[in-house]
């Protein structure tokens, strides 16, 4: 079998879709976002840079995938659609001015019956771009049009056991690779260097499971850059009294288990060490908070009365539901560990816990990738948690 | 300095696009593309997965940069602009329902003066999702909103000195990540271990340039997968009979050369031989084609006519501009080498001349980058323009 599940798990995925497509009053949806792509039907390919989608017709048995021509045949081989299920449009809606390919799949929601009906759009969701909205409904006037946005996303949050045991796989790559950049990131090594090292051992994966490439590259700023948090390595070499803020990935079948550590080059200097103590101790407390029945919000206030007692305060949130992503993301954008969150935890759901500090001075960070179990949480990788000190 | 360039060429750049906005009657541009944004004003983190903007308003003499408020440190860390001209917008933003960046960005257009003018965006932008046109115009009910995409990209089409400078290191580094293509992808190597070496090498770069990270993971489909043009590795040992489209590039502060060229491990197939024949001669005949005062349909007609006379069609473009990339694109979305481009070249002008044939039965891939000369245009890269056999 060439997808990554079982037939059956793509079938039960359709069916719960379109209950909840139902429960929504949508007739058809139009599944823009690369990984929603992926959860229903297996679609793997770097072609969501030109528009694509799957389409979710009520009563059908399966999904329609629709791209450009010469990507028809990558979801002949990636995908568990039949034949007649997979549409494309030809090279002359190729970035052109005045066409454009959502004009093709305005004709094929036609053709399923679904001129005059109710569709689901994904309006915020990566590369469905304000054109192509505004193509879509022009040449289905009769349509009604619904902001659909995170409806597959939120299906998405409890995993599987086939899920779970890739979302394990990552994170046992996301620890070898932060192995890696622990050995890599030295005194007198280029930036560079250390970066080619982590994606050499993201992309080789285990002896018997190979690596897929993760949503988002390594980010590693050092210095007076850690101030920062989406930053990437630069043309230097690391001096003595370094710091590095390392988040990675490790990503098996696009499932990702991300995973940041805060690397001293030489003695870490008073603040960043007591920086270190809090958010060390701020994630395991969070971790002991999360079980089943508590809510995004009581993890977060977890973290946050911790890090209080030291003096720190974290603006941002401190992670969010994570499994499937593609660039340039691999967060879920469902539910999110903040003030005001009530989703409530449940067994098989997966979070990047990221305790990421950016002060101006500079910033910190420890994050884990944990599951809800029956009775409490799971960190999935293994590596020590707190600040790694390298005394060169 | 930070930044790639002088602040004259930023500059210099603004005031040209300053020029085409008037010409266009637009009082203020939303530039959502991260490639448009880091030419603008030099700005480079993995941030694009949250709104963010550069907003250029006619008569001011220095763009505003905003995005979300932990990412304000990386602007002030890259780009050349000074404190008063980052702005921000608070974490409660962040992927909530109700609210959008999009609404903070309205305001900042408010207090600049333009709420009643008028105002490009980017509408086929990755990045510039439908929800968030919805949300800017939704916030400025007075302003007349005009589709500017690709207005940036075209200035962005002829390459300044410092530029060729870079798009010549990200072709050495290409040519090396080819190379070691060449020699990782053999029989009984697993798939994911080539691809993690060719990264290794991307990354790592030259041994006084760093290497960036590019726009496109590596696509190198095998045997059946050769008929796809946009498939990354699997869990597979390459075997005897195999062979291997790779495509990939070097990328050197954001300025992309790809390079791509079929690898055969053993003795190729005779269809693979005189597809190979046929595209060699093709790049050959549209590289020889190209030169200032010529269209990019006379190069795209030269490939086509030579490659008619091995009996073979190509539906898809030859090629595409290519300079500044961010994932999920490296390709500037303007001039395409195809029928009905009437773009005429010039100096300065860099294609990715892409030679990608998807049979059924398997594909074929030579492509390079090319730099239009004073006289005619040069392949920056340097790798044996052909198939690589490989006999094991």
């Amino acid at each position: 079998m060439h997808t990554a599940f079982e037939r059956a798990e793509y079938e039960a995925r359709l069916s719960e879709l379109q209950r909840r497509m139902s429960d929504r009053g949508l007739d058809a949806l139009v599944v823009s976002d690369p990984a929603n792509m992926y959860y229903l039907t297996g679609y793997d390919g770097w072609s969501f840079y030109v528009p694509q989608a799957v389409i979710v017709v009520l009563g059908e048995d399966q999904p329609v995938w629709i791209g450009r021509a010469q990507d028809r045949n990558g979801a002949k081989l990636t995908t568990w659609l039949d034949d007649a299920h997979l549409e494309s449009y030809p090279e002359a809606y190729v970035q052109q001015p005045d066409v454009h390919p959502m004009d093709v799949m305005a004709d094929l929601l036609r053709r399923h019956g679904r001129a005059s009906k109710t569709i689901g759009v994904e309006m915020d969701a990566y590369y469905y771009s304000a054109r192509a909205h505004a193509h879509l409904t022009r040449h289905l006037p009769d349509a009604r049009f619904e902001d659909a946005t995170l409806l597959v996303n939120w299906q998405r949050i409890v995993k599987s056991p086939q899920e779970i045991a890739y979302m394990r796989t990552a994170a046992a790559i996301a620890s070898q690779a932060m192995g890696v950049a622990a050995q890599a990131i030295a005194v007198g090594a280029r930036e560079c260097d250390a970066a080619a090292a982590i994606f050499q051992s993201q992309i080789a994966g285990l002896a018997d499971k190979a690596g897929d490439y993760p949503a988002i590259v390594p980010l590693m700023p050092s210095r007076e850059r850690t101030s920062a948090s989406h930053l990437t390595w630069v043309d230097r070499h690391y001096t003595v009294g370094d710091t590095v803020n390392i988040e990675l990935a490790g990503c098996y079948r696009r499932y990702h288990a991300p995973l940041s550590r805060t690397m001293a080059l030489g003695r870490p200097s008073k603040q960043v060490e007591a920086l270190a103590v809090a958010v060390a101790e701020g994630v395991n407390e969070a971790l002991g908070s999360a079980r089943p029945g508590a809510t995004c919000a009581d993890v977060e206030a977890a973290w946050r009365k911790t890090i209080a007692r030291h003096g720190f305060v974290k603006e941002s949130r401190v992670g969010y539901a994570v499994g499937i992503g593609y660039p340039p993301d691999w967060g879920e954008h469902t539910a999110s560990l903040r003030e005001g969150d009530g989703t409530v935890l449940s067994p098989g759901m997966t979070f990047h816990l990221m305790a990421g500090m950016w002060l101006d001075a500079g910033g910190l960070e420890i994050s884990e990738t944990v599951l809800v179990t029956e009775t409490g949480c799971e960190a999935l990788s293994d590596f020590h948690r707190g600040l790694v000190v390298k005394d060169s």
